[in-house]
Order: C-alpha cells, then structure tokens, then sequence
C-alpha cells in the first residue's frame, strides 16, 4: 500500500483570521470565516462533522449550542456539529474528538475550528468567566483568578529553585520577536530584556510580559482520513493523540511543580508516536503564563526538573534554536483566543511542517512537531504529534 | 470468533441518581455519585476516560473543564476527561464521544456521564440560561424562551393539520404514568385525561403537561470494547451512533415541522445498524416538548407527517403498545436535567433491554431500542440503536 493510500488523520488545510483585540465579525462569523479558508485551502466542498473547541460563548455571549450555529453560519447546515469544552485546552479538546471521529470509521473529512470572542463583555466580568476553569468551590468562588493563580505557581517555582524572579524573561521576548513576523499575530511588537525588566507586574512577580492577553479569534484545521489525492498538496500527519487530566484546584495536588496532567498526556503521545525528546523538531507548548511553559518543558523531558527556564535563557527556544516553541508567538503574543488557541497551533505546526512558514520558518529542518494545548493550570492537557510527509 | 471475542462498543454498567427538583449533593457530588455506582455496576476499578455531557454549569454554577472536576471527584484523576457540550443534546454528545474513543481503538473502557444541577439558581435566570440554545441573535435575545418556540411548534402543527391543540393529551399521560413506578423519576402521581384538560396554560395552547420540569440530575454509563469477561453480567451492545445538525433558528428552516436535523440523524443510525423502522422495539426519544416527540415519531418514519400525534391517541406509546417510548417517565416526567437526559435515556434502554426494567418493563419482547438526544427545537440531533445480547 503506498504512502496515500493509507489511511491515518491527515490535517490537509487550515484556516486563520488574525487575532484581534476587538474583532469586528460577530461570534458566529468568525468561526466560519476560519472555516471556509480551511476549506479552500483543503479544495474541499463537503465535511461529515464540524467539532468546535469553545469555552466561554454561553457565559459572555449568551449562545451555547455554538457549533450548529457557526456550521450553518459556514454553509454547511445537516453536518454533525458539536462543541467540546476544556477552558483554555478546548482547542486541543476539539482536534482530538475530530482526531477519533475518523480513526473510529464514523467521519472520512471533518472540520476542527477552534474560537473564542470575549471582547465585547465587560473586563472584569471576563475574568471572572475565565476564572470558572478554576476550582470554584476552592479558587475562583475564593478571589483566585487566573494571573493569581499562576503568580502563586511562578512564586513557588522560583522559591523552591531560589532563582530571580525575571528568570523567564527570554519566553516573553522570543514570543513577541516571532509575532512580529506573524500577520495573524495580535502583538507586532519586538521587546527587549529592559523592556521586560521596566514592564509592570500584575500580580507578585507575575509581568504583565508573563501573560497572555485577552482577544478574539479563530482558527480551523480539515482533518481527512487520506492524504490529498493532487500528490502535490501539503499536508501532515497525526501520529499521536493523547489527552490527561490533574485536580482542577492546586491545592489538592501533590507536587503542583510536577505537572503531572502535562507529563502523562506527554508520555502517553510519544509512546503512541513511537518517539523521544530526541526526535522532536520543535514544540507549540501552551505558554498562557511563562510558567506554564516552563512546567511544560520539564514534564514533557525536555529539560530536567527547575532547569526548564534555562532553555529561555540559552534561547533553545528561539526561531534558530534546539528547540523553537511559540514560532509564530505563541499564547502570548500571537495571542489566547481561549477556545481557539489549540487550533491556531496545529494551524502554525502545519506551517513549518509543510515548509510554509514564511518568515516565521523554524531555522532547522523540521519533521516532527509537538503540539499541547492546556485547560486551567494544566487540569486539562491535550497533546498531538504532528508528523510532515 | 465468538460474540465475547468481537470488539465493538457494549454498555457494561449503569448508574442513575434519582432526579430532583433540589438535589442536596453538590453538582460535583452529583456526578461522582453517579459514576461510582456505574463502575460498580460493571465490576471496573479503572477507566480510560470520562465524557461528560453538561449544558449550563459555567452560566449557573461558575463552573467550566468540569469533566476534570467530576472525574478526580469520583477518584479518577488522570484519565482523559473532556465536557461535551450541545445544549438538551449534551449526554447524546458524550455517549457519541465515548463511543468514538472505543472505536477509534483509543479507550478500552470509558465513563460516559451526564449532569445538570439547576435548582440553587433564580428560575428567571435558569430560563434566560436555557434560552442560549436557542440562536440568541433572533430568539433567546429577542424574548423568546422555549416554552414560547415550542409553543410556535405546538401552534403550527395543530393549525396545519387542523387539529384540537389537546391531541397531544396522551404523552404527557403516558410519561406521568411510566415515571410513577420508576423510583429515579422526579414525578410520582399519574394524571388522567381530566387532569390534562384541566391544566394551566403556559404559552399559547402548551400546557404545564406538554413540557418538562426544571430539575437536578445524573446518570452515567460503562462502555467497553468487549462484552463482560463473566458471560452472565447483562450488556448491550450500541450498534449505531449518528449525529446531525439544523439551523438553530426557527425561522431559518424551511419546513420547521420537517425536523430535517431529526430525520437526518436517524437516516444516518437506521443505516449504520442495517435496520428498519419495523426491527424497532421501543423508542427512547426527547420529549421535552410532546410537539417534539410527536415531530420525532414522524421525522424517524414511525408514522407519517401529521399523523405521529394518533400513536398517542391509539395507546401505541405505552408499554404495552407497539411502540413503547419513554417507558421510565421520559423527559416529561423522570425529568429533564438537561445534560443528563441522554445519558438517563441510555441507563433506561440498558435496563429494557438486559431485562431488568422491574416495574417499568415493556410487555412484549425486546432487543433493538432506539434513544435520540436533542438540542435546541431539535437542531442537534444525536441518535443511537442499541440491542440486547
């Protein structure tokens, strides 16, 4: 059987608005708008299912039921359309249901779109919403929100490794250098290390260069069970899902360093994969918070327990790298479109794995990708292995 | 290969909670709860995952990535757990996920689980929080709840048919009637045609007895690749999973009394199983609104168009007809805690057909059952056949 008659999930087209602080489109046209430049971009007519990573439509936007209203929205009214719902790791929540829906024998060519609007709605009545991925009964329904909440874990980190606390200034700077390349990037906006050291903080040591912003956007992949008939089209391969899950309340956890819900969605992908640390080109990691990103390093292997900061500071991280991660600016620069994010990096990792990454182009070759997209403080963690053909 | 040799997706184990209108336990408690007994049932110790299928619980119990609080709540941290989420339709959405991640070759063994606690919020918000089903931009936002579109429903169909708006008398009677000896319903006292007549008004013709109750529930179920090691522990067997969309809003469709998304979803499930409407035993549908159930008999082919109200008239739904649906109560009267229904539907087809229906049994043989979950006035349809042993 020769390499496209296999079947397998292949991502064979994506869809990207940019990322906006206020987008103009309504809810519902955005999605589709991503939609059907993922449709053109795939030369696809007709899907089987629509499955649509969202967190906050019905608390901000009144409309819950949102995948058969942007399906209908995209044309493609009858279609199987579902929304699934991880906070921030929705996106990644929603490539894996599309990745099972053709693995399962139900779907043969589906949609993946990723979307969340919330400039429209009141700032601190946002935060409140995003802080429901927290444990309510013990973080958010307490004052906690997410920028406190990730303080805490950056405070913990730093004191545990008795480091400074701008020693995760290099992910905020390589994120904004490669957004400044991004035309679907919200920030265009080069910072330096003083622009980083002078910038305010938010919460303890949290800088505001330490977090993701709040945005609109979305992003759409087509996932099909067959690499593209036209031999000369891009396209990749899935070569692993896996997803996990930790307490949802830091407290109830045993090493909240540790990231276990990132370390066992990690190891199940590579073992599913057939890979190591070592075979892995570069990294679409979920850096809402610098140290998510950093916890991330370390419970997928790839730096050794509170050495993960390390790989910012020797810039492993960077375009040119061992390592790039964020290589069109990541959750913090291209921005956190919350339900979106998980899809705009597959989007990216599709990009540099197809050689069409522009001038975001990872330095080195590029043949295998990681993708992770996280919900709460890494409560929800969803990991793919992207593989170019 | 022997039947308990043949990979598939079996139903291995149940768990209900009792539907009502104040739950004591927390929404959290509830789900657990809910699983637990569900495991239990089954003989499992472990799972690979949980899909939850819930609707409101970030718009009313500041909540959202709840499956990951439900899962470690029920002592599973760890495992994969994702939300599903498509309004009324939600448990249907994460049976259809659980079925997928068996097919797929991803899961073994998973929890599919539904939930929804309504009853600590004020009624006027739970309301405006149901109506985000609806497409917020022409509906929900504009007034209409879905006591008032089920209402239009109501009103077109008995003007189109030239019907007394009473014609639907005997499904609420029916409901009432089946969820009296089932101990997990919310209501517990039968009503005669009298009662039904002498009924208040809640929209136009919809009586009280045409709609379900806002309540707390959830149920959970045990799906695995392979039937019980142990030949004498009951299972069933889901033989097709089928999924379909419609415009969410009303005034999009071109003949709303089609219910196109309906007949579509149970086109696909007829198909996939390789049956007819004749091989059909009983039919667990949505009745949340009896001009929903009336439209789903006719949509799937059990009777023609106009004339599914007479399976009624003609005594054909109860459990002595020919084709008995909502034989524990239904959602008009086991309740309807929104994203739990699909999942009671599925918990109460598993006891027809493994034989343990007690009280509630269907009188004549049974060993093909039809459940179908619903969003919105039916613009997300998920439909599953499942057969006894």
């Amino acid at each position: 059987m020769s390499y496209f008659d296999k079947p397998g999930v292949y991502i064979t087209g994506i869809g990207q608005i940019k990322v906006e602080k206020v987008a103009e489109l309504s809810l519902r046209e955005m999605g589709a708008k991503a939609i059907r430049i993922a449709m053109a971009d795939a030369g696809v007519e007709e899907v089987d299912a629509v499955y649509l990573g969202n967190m906050l439509s019905g608390m901000i936007s009144h409309q819950q039921q949102l995948a058969p209203i942007v399906a209908c929205e995209a044309g493609l009214k009858g279609v199987e359309a579902v929304t699934l719902e991880a906070a921030c790791g929705s996106g990644g929540a929603a490539l894996r249901a599309g990745f099972m829906s053709i693995m399962s024998g139900m779907c043969d060519t589906v949609v993946v779109c990723g979307l969340e609007k919330m400039s429209h709605s009141d700032k601190e009545f946002i935060t409140q919403s995003i802080a429901t991925a927290s444990d309510w009964e013990t973080e958010g329904g307490k004052g906690e929100s997410f920028v406190t909440l990730n303080a805490s874990l950056k405070r913990r980190y730093i004191d545990t490794y008795k480091l400074s606390s701008d020693s995760f200034a290099q992910f905020g700077i390589n994120a904004h250098r490669n957004a400044n390349k991004n035309p679907n990037a919200l920030f265009h906006k080069e910072i330096t290390l003083e622009d980083y050291l002078a910038s305010k903080y938010i919460a303890d040591t949290l800088r505001i260069y330490d977090a993701s912003p709040i945005c609109d956007g979305s992003a759409a992949l087509i996932l099909s069970k067959y690499p593209p008939s036209d031999k000369t089209r891009p396209h990749v391969k899935i070569t692993a899902s896996a997803a996990a899950s930790e307490y949802v309340g830091l407290a109830n956890r045993r090493d909240p360093l540790a990231a276990e819900g990132i370390q066992r969605s990690g190891m199940k992908a590579f073992k599913m994969a057939g890979i190591t640390t070592k075979d892995v080109d570069f990294f679409e990691l979920h850096d809402a918070y610098s140290i998510i990103a950093v916890l991330s390093l370390e419970a997928m292997g790839f730096a050794p327990k509170g050495e993960g900061w390390k790989l910012g500071e020797e810039q492993a991280i960077m375009l040119d790298g061992k390592l790039p991660i964020s290589s069109f600016g990541g959750l913090k620069a291209r921005g956190h479109p919350i339900g979106a994010s998980g899809v705009y990096q597959a989007a990216e990792a599709y990009l540099q794995l197809t050689g069409n990454a522009g001038a975001n182009k990872i330095v080195k070759d590029v043949n295998v990708g990681i993708i992770q997209s996280i919900g709460g403080t890494a409560s929800s963690v969803f990991t793919h292995v992207l593989v170019s053909n």
